[in-house]
């Protein structure tokens, strides 16, 4: 299997650790694709969104997103289950993945104001509606940091990814005030190596 | 069950699809929630994102956002199908789902550019990266529009709302040029009532 994929890239991240849980990682080789010009013919030909990361199963079949990639990689082998297979315990988890990608895609909006526009046109309003989400999110996750029993799950993955690309690319100015945050993402760390192993580095 | 939910949301649309589709309309409550001020109490409770749809389960439970809805309420009585339970059949129609999605948000992201910011910090080459996502992704899905056999599944029903949503904000651009995905989706829509039903109308 080939994975259109970035080191700085949050949502690949999620991907790499998953694999990692799951011990594929020498079954899949990584590609390096730059999604910045917006015209790489190779990413657009594996997903015409041209976003990273898609796997390319086979010639006949690449499947995308983060998300789907992280079930289908669990699908292939037993434990640990990073996706609950029914209940309300497995919509809890989607829901909770489902809200730490909504914290990325705000944060890379954020990220992309500033990358894709002059100055001039950064407008502040836009800024603060995204900033919000991040915000709430962060408050609301402090109150009931989201535990997890034998191993973490995809739920927990995602939002370790979130926290770390707010670390990378915002100043992690997420910590103040969320003490009990900041413990979850450390326990998170230490019961999974491949978190640091994958931490962006410009 | 209680649906925050807007009739003009196209992931608002998948749900109520996806709720027709497995004969529960009568069990979920619509409750009408305005995403546009940022600061609506109601839903950043339900969900800190400020995202509809979210389905309200229970006074512990909120679970988001419309692909999750739509596998949980998938879960809730045996057919059809929305979502296979295994194989590369499964991830294939998650990836018409997440392409769907992608075109979705690029199509947001488009209005948004118009609704939330004043002309002059509108920008061109922004809108045109959105852009080519919309149209890299018609292109591709018109070499062959994704059959369905017994019934249309999650996938076919994501598509058919974005290409309704292309309807309903951008003019209809998409159908120049692409007969056989017209064609794709006039039998969704007379396959399928309530496509029709949960037209938007402003």
């Amino acid at each position: 299997m080939k994975l259109l994929s970035s080191p700085l890239s949050p949502y690949v991240r999620k991907v790499r650790i998953a694999a990692a849980m799951k011990g594929l990682q020498g079954k899949i080789e990584m590609v390096p694709a730059d999604t910045n010009p917006g015209d790489n013919v190779e990413i657009n030909r594996a997903n015409p969104l041209g976003k990273i990361p898609a796997l390319v199963i086979d010639s006949a079949t690449t499947i995308f997103d983060s998300h789907v990639i992280c079930e289908y990689l669990d699908s292939l082998a037993p434990s640990p289950v990073l996706f609950p297979k029914g209940g309300l315990e497995r919509f809890r988890t989607l829901t909770l993945g489902a809200l730490a990608d909504g914290m990325l895609d705000a944060a890379l909006l954020l990220v992309y104001e500033t990358r894709f526009r002059p100055e001039e046109k950064w407008h502040a309003p836009w800024q603060a509606r995204q900033q919000g989400k991040i915000d709430r999110a962060i408050d609301q996750l402090e109150l009931a940091p989201p535990a997890w029993s034998t191993s973490p799950d995809y739920g927990h993955l995602t939002l370790a990814c979130a926290l770390g690309y707010l670390d990378f690319r915002h100043d992690g100015r997420w910590r103040t005030g969320h003490p009990k945050l900041i413990a979850w993402l450390d326990r998170f760390a230490a019961a999974m190596p491949a978190f640091e192993a994958t931490r962006p580095q410009v």
